[in-house]
Formats: structure tokens, sequence, C-alpha cells
């Protein structure tokens, strides 16, 4: 069942799947909330008003006044039903600029791809005899020849501008990508919006936008239509090599046009298709690719070019897209193959190229891209971490949704303790999940720093013949289990990330003691441990303050790009100026995946905290 | 029976019927032939070598010893086959500079509105690898962002480029309109041609020309297709106004996909259809709003206002044009609803707005166009004429075809000599027979200045109910005559084209006497004998070697643009800076026009030399 979660004062709706919790709707909805304990319900700085049908976890821990008063914990409550959210400035997560730019104040002005202006014209008569579309480009002020105009719209030129008395709203584009018309409506200036897309492999985001004044009026989310034709980037490339590239786009394009209907349908507002007159799209290569029925097949092999990482803009009637036929479809432009306008959506939203701290960008997804850098450079690289983190590759696993464990602890007397998203019976293990058991596991001395499976004495400790597995729990019958396999992945997922971070830094004689900001992109960031991961060395020891959840960065760089110019030139600097490493025949690569391929790293040095939580641990025993 | 014409050296070809004069077929062609007798076989200065299927008339007075060599008078042999016709240089038109610049030694250089370039470009590696789409714009040496590609051609981008090892013929637009690619072709060059359209009312002219050199390859014509929907512009806009504008558009672009298809048959080299990869159109503002399926409709009602006089550049898909789908269609600007892009055409083609000559420009046809000015400034006007020159509102009145009398005289002893198009029994009389038999009528006083016919005691003279007839001619049973009404329709036509003349004259304080240069532009403006018209009052009566016949200058228009930038420019200049009079409210039009509706004027003092030859004619009886 859906539920309908409307924020205030932010005046955005999501539409989730009834036991979300309240933050995670947030996030979707790209409404900053304040979260420093990582969602544990301990921090309480989550504090919201809520009306409507929820139910509040058993953790959460306010006070009673507080609780009659209508707060909650958003970590902590989870919608049963249709939710309006008010959320205090007190809650808002001030310090994270890149939540804060989801919205217009984050915007110095907008400039979004596509404006809509009322024009008033004199009629024509004798002495003034223009022709219509002179006498438009007249009162636009502008050059004739600057003036593009389809011809479908100019063959509606006549009537629109005689039924509106010489007044017509005109929705057209900006100056830098030609200023083109979209549509005319007769007298009045009209609604105009767009929507930003984040095209994952996994899963698609759609925000519906206001471009009058940049709000998000509704974010909706679905998979990908796509998976059906495998889980990967390069499963998607073969499936399209076999003569699968035109359902390939046309199941992404199915997907969009979905999340189109559904976000129209819970704007709270009469959306039209022909109102949509904008699309500004995220995605990695490859979707990107698909996205606009390229062939993908030379991104999957040496030397891994795309047909092109600067698509040109193209209108939605070429991809039949179901918002008005005109409307530019703009795409984030791409690095690389391997690092692509997800990447760069990512850091337009984090604003780290245009700061002078020496800024890490982690995205924690399958493919683990990773930028260093600030205003003065950008390199960045992409570590094909794996999708471990994601429920792939790990039997267990599973992504985030409602029954995965989401947080796991074991104390010392090796009990597992542990929550799953929607206070379900336990269905698998998510990545959040799994960095917590493996973080667990190793300061319980359960597994050894190769990630092997130890006799500890404890029943859940099993022999199979592919090595030991360890029990975390049953649950309906069915018994959710680790084994010395996943765990191998795990390590393999995490060494990749933290050895793509160790090149960049090397590469620049600089070492993870030289940053002063670590972002953690990627939809599922938000809920990380930062111990934990810090414990397993997937995130580097350093001061716990440098690092920044900036959570679906990727959409969030698509809205600023679908709504400002100046956002759309930086994509464009950072795709001219960001240098990129090719790890796959770098020996430095493989050397620091070999160091990083231990809990936490070889060289434990490098993990001062977690070397005394280990010396405390074993000071305990 | 189609017969096809080739010209040497030109090597360019035509189809047209069997019975066409070679000149004819030269005009069509856009060959240069001089011919100042206006085609009568006196000046022998047409003088051509003949090869094939011949009739030669028996007024050709050429010496046998020439006759004998293959020399024939162009303007007295007509084509009954196949025939190839060698052009000496000693029989070009070279004073006629518009016919001159039919072909590319006219322009300075050439750059046609799309050119064919190979690209050569470094295979990608890890070290270089930038996407394909990226490679190109590189080796294009432009800046990314001004190469537009289309995104079926960018589907198509990764296979040509290695189907062709990185080498790679690209077809673009020049940097004016954009660069865009319109094909990709793996490994070379490829020929690249255009067509030119001249969109008339009554006929369509278009001319294959190869952009690698400016040479028009062959030249074909037809019907306009939507004649069936009435003959001038007023009866197709009523056509469109009650439901009819899709049925135009389509029957205007049958028409030219017709002649697409025979010019490419006939070509005499395999032609595709994808090959042809531009299209320059002139044709009346009415004609372009039908060919771009533009409502027409208040073209017709004060004030007179077209959707646009300065159309987009839109492409071959957009309009069904069957040609390369991605190839830019063209539009020569036009002034004004009743000065259209074909005018424009005619004055590109006939170089007066490039010198300080002050010229007028008469396009002799149903609209009655006439522009006055030079380098210095530009005025023009629509005279709304009347077809009467082209066969129109004329009992016996008919296009000039084969069987239409195109040439008479009348004796003193009131006998009628005339010739037929064709040498065929007469049929009817075309536009240059008229304003032969109008003056001749009048100098023999068969009709006074009025135009009324005078009981002059002959036997032709007859009087009927409405007024009295003079029958010219007896031809396969059918009777062949003029009446007092379609004289009056012939005077109102040369009185109204007067008329727009001596207004353009009059707002600028300037005579007859003050120019340098008369322009005839107009299929049948070659065929006008200049004494007649002059005797008639259409033309002014100044010295005869002011006037120069400048054939179908809205087709050489229409290539000259198809092929240069410059001219290109000067048509948008002619635009922006020509003045339009409108005279359907223009006192001084009304008193011009009733001083015109005389012959040759109420004041004969305006036309000396007819005084003179009335005078002579008045001694000799």
């Amino acid at each position: 069942m859906k539920c309908s979660v409307r924020f205030k004062p932010d005046d955005c709706s999501v539409s989730m799947d009834k036991g979300t919790p309240i933050i995670e709707a947030a996030n979707v909805a790209g409404v900053d909330i304040n979260s420093s304990c990582g969602g544990k319900g301990t921090c309480k700085k989550c504090k919201v008003i809520v009306e409507g049908s929820t139910e509040i976890s058993t953790k959460s821990q306010l006070e009673h006044n507080l609780l009659d008063k209508g707060y909650r914990l958003a970590c902590q409550t989870y919608v049963t039903g249709d939710v309006v959210v008010f959320v205090p400035e007190e809650a808002r997560l001030r310090t994270h600029q890149i939540l804060a730019s989801h919205r217009p104040h984050g915007l110095e002005s907008l400039s979004p791809l596509t404006m809509s202006a009322q024009l008033r014209m004199e009629p024509p008569d004798l002495m003034d005899n223009l022709g219509d579309l002179e006498r438009l480009a007249r009162a636009i002020g502008s050059e004739h020849d600057e003036v593009h105009i389809p011809i479908e719209v100019l063959r509606e030129l006549p009537n629109k501008l005689r039924e509106g008395g010489w007044k017509v709203g005109v929705i057209s584009t900006g100056q830098e990508i030609g200023r083109s018309i979209i549509s005319l409506t007769p007298g009045k200036a009209v609604c105009n919006y767009g929507a930003a897309l984040d095209v994952g492999t996994t899963t698609v985001v759609l925000s519906l936008v206001d471009l009058s004044n940049g709000k998000t009026l509704v974010t909706a989310s679905d998979y990908n239509k796509q998976t059906k034709a495998g889980d990967d980037v390069i499963s998607r490339i073969s499936y399209a090599e076999e003569g699968g590239l035109e359902t390939l786009k046309d199941l992404i394009i199915q997907t969009v046009n979905h999340l189109l209907f559904e976000a129209r349908a819970s704007a709270g507002k009469l959306i039209g298709q022909y109102d949509i007159t904008a699309l500004s799209v995220a995605g990695n290569t490859t979707m990107m690719h698909l996205f606009l029925g390229l062939d993908p097949k030379h991104i999957r092999y040496d030397p891994y070019v795309a047909v092109t990482n600067l698509p040109p803009i193209v209108k939605a009637r070429d991809l039949n897209i179901g918002i008005n036929p005109e409307a530019p479809v703009y795409f984030v432009p791409g690095r690389a193959s391997f690092v692509g306008g997800d990447i760069t959506a990512d850091i337009v939203a984090s604003g780290l190229h245009n700061k002078e701290e020496l800024a890490l960008l982690i995205d924690v997804g399958t493919n683990g891209e990773v930028v260093l850098g600030g205003s003065e450079f950008l390199v960045a690289c992409s570590t094909s971490a794996g999708p471990a983190f994601e429920g792939g590759e790990v039997a267990s696993g599973m992504r985030a949704m409602s029954g995965a464990i989401e947080r796991l602890s074991i104390n010392n007397r090796l009990e597992v303790k542990y929550s799953t998203i929607g206070e379900k019976p336990a269905l698998g293990i998510c990545g959040s999940g799994l960095i917590d058991l493996v973080a667990q596991m190793f300061l319980r001395r359960l597994i050894d720093k190769k990630g092997r499976i130890q006799e500890s004495g404890s029943k859940r400790v099993r022999r199979t013949d592919e090595g030991r597995t360890f029990l975390l729990t049953s649950s309906a019958g069915k018994e959710i289990v680790i084994s010395d396999s996943d765990l191998a992945n795990i390590i393999r997922t995490k060494a990749a990330m933290f050895a793509g971070c160790s090149v960049l830094l090397k590469s620049l004689d600089k070492s993870f003691l030289d940053l002063d900001r670590v972002y953690i992109a990627g939809g599922f960031g938000n809920h990380i441990d930062v111990e934990n991961a810090i414990t397993i060395g997937l995130l580097p020891d350093i001061a716990r303050d440098r690092f920044q959840f900036i959570g679906n960065a990727a959409l969030a760089g698509a809205v600023l790009t679908l709504l400002s110019e100046e956002k759309r030139k930086e994509a464009r600097r950072i795709y001219e100026d960001m240098t990129y490493l090719e790890l796959t025949t770098s020996q430095t690569f493989f050397d620091e995946f070999s160091s990083a391929s231990f809990l936490p790293h070889t060289d434990i040095s490098k993990f001062p905290t977690v070397r005394g939580k280990l010396a405390s641990e074993i000071g305990r025993k």
C-alpha cells in the first residue's frame, strides 16, 4: 500500500510504501532533516510534528509532553496511511549544504531550462504589418534569428495570438541553449513545471518541480523496469548487444512515463502532460545511453569509450517521454564511461567544486565512484566495487526495503540485536546492516582480519562444504546467515572503494588526514553507521565531523541543473576539468586493493581508533 | 511526349514537352543564351550547335554553311526528341548578369546550405578516451556546443566511425545556421546535392544542384497540383479557409516530391533520396504558407498579415519532403503578404541591390510585383495586376504552351500574321501574343485609346450583345477572337503594373527617365516584344537598351541562396531594408491607375516614340 507523505512548510509530497520511516520519506522528497545519530533514535534531533496515521517504534524515547503535542522522531516513526509532516526549523540540517540546495533558497536565482512569460503585442495595422512570428520576436525583444519555433508551434501561432487579443503566454527555453519556443497559450502566462530524474541501474527517482519558484512538488520512485534484463550495467550492455537495445530503451521510458503519471496524479494540483516543459536527467553513462537509445557496447571493452559523455539536448518527442513533446531533455554530462552524469550531479549538489576545502566524495553503489578535489582541481575514478552493499553477491542480502535488517549489534555475550525496516520480520540484510554485521563480528573476534569466520564455540557458527557460516537469526521459518564467501565479497567491495580513495589521494601526494570533508552520497548513504564503516575499513579513520551524508545527491543535482543555468555551466566545467583515472590498468590500485582486503587494513596504523577498540575488546575479555 | 535537352558545356539537362523551342529549354535550365530580338529569329545571336531530333521553323534564315555545320537558331528550333545542345561562348548573354549568376562562376565562393567533408580521427585508447561525439567534434575543430547532432544520426555514430576505421564522411550545415550534422558515411566524403525550388501559384520548377561545384544538373518543372483548388492565391486561401489547408499542403509536397523523383531519374547519375541534403525555396507568401502548412487566412484581409515572412529553417522530415530527412529547408524571406520570397529571389538574382544604378524590377505575373531601387534603398509594391498575361480573364487566352499564339503582327492591310508555340495550329493566345495584338490593333486604329474596338469596315470586326469582337483567325474549326471586355481586362492589367511603377518612382521624386535599368522577370518575360509592350503602355518609353530580361529569376535566386551564405545574407538584408508600399489604400495609385487605363496613357507626352509611330501611321494612311 502506498501512503502520501506531505511535508510542510516545504509543501512537497512523496508517495511511499506503508511502513517507511518518515526520515526516509524526507530523504526521498529532498527535505533536509537532521539525523546525526544515523537514525538510531538516540540524538533526538529529528523531531517533527506529524498528523495522520503512523506507528511509533518502541525505541522512540520522546518525553510525553512532546508526544502529546504531536512531536515524533522522524527516524522512529513509520507511515501507515496518508500523513502531513511539519518540519520545524530546528530539525533542519543547516550544516548539510547539499540538502539545503535541494530547494531554491540554495540557488542565487532561478534560470530553469524553460521559462514562462506573458507577451503583449500591438495588433497589426497597415502601417505595422509585420508577420505574426516577427511580431512575437519583436515582443520578446530578441534578434529574430535567435528565436527558434518548431513548425508545430508556428502553425498554432496566428490563432493563439488573435484568440488572446495579442496577449499570449509563452514558454521558451533560456538563452544558453538557443531561445526556442515550447508552447503558446492565448492570453496569460501559464504555470510551468519541470521534472528531474535520477536514473539508477536499480531505482529511478523523479521530482516534479514548479519552475516558477523552484519548489519540488512531489517525488516518486520506482524500480527501473530494465532490471528484468539484468541487475548491473554490464548485464544490461550484454542484453543490448544481443539485440535488446530497443527493449531496454522502451523499458526505461516506460519507467519514467509511469513515474511522471504518478507524480502528476499526486502533485495536489492539476498538472497536464503538456505543462511539464523541461526534463533534467542524471544517470550513469550506461543508463544515459539506454535512455537515448545509444549503443552502449563500447563502454564495456577497452578503451571503454562512450558514444558521448556530453549528450545533446533532445526533444521529449524524440524519446516518447510523456511530457510536452517540444520540451528540452537535458542530460547532466558524465566524465567517462564509468564516472557518469550521476557523479557530476553528486558534485554539483555537494558544492565541493566551489570550495577551497580538500574533499572526497564517495558514491556508495555498485560502481563505487570516488571523486577527490575542490575548487582547484577534481579527479575521479570508478572502483567497480560490486553490489554487495546493495544486496547483491551476498546470499541473505537484500535491498533497503521493508523487512531488511538495517541496524545490527552483537554484544560481548555474542547476542545479536537488530532492527528491520518497517519493524517487519527479518527477510534479509541490507547494506547498512551488512556494514554493522561485519564490524560487530570483527570486534567480537567472530571473524579474523581476513574476514574468515572463527570457531568461537558459538552455536551460531556452523561448518558447511563451502566453509563456515554464522547464523544471525531465524525469522518466519527462514534462517538468515552470513558465509565466508559472503564476507569475502563484502571485503572485496569495501577494499575496492577504499583503494580507489587511496589511489586518488596518492596521485596528488595527499593522505586521508589532509581531507577537510568526506561526502557520502547514494540513497543508502544516510543510513550508514560511520563507526562501523570505519571499523571495517570502508571509510577512513579520521575525525568524525568531517563526514557528511548527502543522500540522493544525483537527484539533487538533476533538480539544480533543471533550475539553474549556472549549475548547468558548473556541470559542464566539471565535465571539462575533472581528470579521470582509469583503474583497470593501475598497479597502484591493485596494490592498494590488496592492502585494503583486510579488516580494517593491512596497515592497522592507518586506523588508530579501530586499533584502540580492538585493544579494549581484548582488555574486556 | 517529353524530350531530354542536355546543354554543353554546362552539362545540365531539362525534360521538356515535344515542340518546345530550344531557347525556352535553355531558360528553364538556367543556361544563358543571347536573344536580343526577343525570339523573332532576326538578331541571329542565339546560334547554337544541336545534335538530335529537332524541327526548324521556316523563319530560320541561317546561312547554309552554318546549317550544315549543325548551327541552329535556338529560338527557331524545336525539340522533337532527345537532343544535346552546345552553346558557344559568343551566344552567351554576358551583359545579363542575372543569367550568368545561375552558375557558380557568378559566385565568388561556394558556401552552400550543407557541405560534405571527410574527417579523420585518432582511434581512442586509454589515454585518450573521449566519447565518439566529442572525438568527432574535436576533429571538426568546433566548440562542442556548436555542433548539433540529431538523435537518429547520433545513434549511428559509433558503428559509422568504427566501420570507416575512424575516417568518416560528414555532411553538415554551415556555421550561420548552427553547425548541424545531417549524415555520416563510413570512410570517405560523399557527393552532396541540393535542390532549389520556384514554387509558383501555377508552375513549380526545381533545379537539382551539385553542391560541390554549384552546377545545376537538371531542371524539371510541372504544374502546381494545387491548381485543382483554384487558379490564384485568393482562391487557394479560400480553399484553405474551408478546411482544405492540409490538402493544399499535401498537394504542393506531392508536386515537389514528383519533381524530385523526375530530376533524380534524369540527372544522368545515381542520386539517392538521402544524397539530397538541402533545399532552398522561393515562392510567394501564400505558396510558402501552404508549403509549411501555415494558415494563410490573414493574408487575405486587411491589414494583410502573414504568419511569417521570415520562416524558420525546418527539417525535410517535418514536411515529408522526399530528400534526406535531416536536410535543412530554407525559405527565401518575403517582404510582405503580396511581395514574397519569389520577389526577394528575383532581386538577389538580378543583383540590383548591389549596384549604384537606379533600377526597376517588374515581375510580370498575376500579382505584378514591382521593385524600385539599388544599393542605397529598395521599395516594393504589389499591383494585383490580374492574370490577363497568363491566359486568365481573356476568353481566348491561354498559358504559354504548345499551340499558343506568341507573336502577332497586323499589317496596314489589316492582315493578321502570327506564330504559335511549337508551330502548332493555334489554340489560343498567350501573354506575349496579347501584348503584340493590342499594340498592333492600336497602331492600326482597330481600337481607340480606351481599347474599344472600332468599326473599321473590316470583316474581322463583329458586333455582339456584349460589344464588338475582332477575329484573329479560325483554326481547326475554332475561332480565336478578342472582345471589348477582353481588351478592358488587358488594359486594367497593364495599367495596374504601370501605375505601380509610377507610384514607386513618385514616392522618391523620380521619373522613368531617371531609370538606369529595367529588369523584366517571370517565365514569360523573355518572350515579350519590348516595342509592343511600350506601345500599349505596359513598359515605359525609355531607351531600349535599358531593358533586361532576366527569365525565371526566382529560381535563379533560389539556386543562389542554396549555394551561398552571402546570398542568404543579402536576401535577409533585402527583407530588412526594403520598404513595402501598400497600394490598396493609396490615392496616388488610383490616380496613376486611372491615367494609365488608356493606350498608351492619358498623357501621351510620356510616350514620345509611340506618339511618333501613331503619327507615321496616320501619315501612311
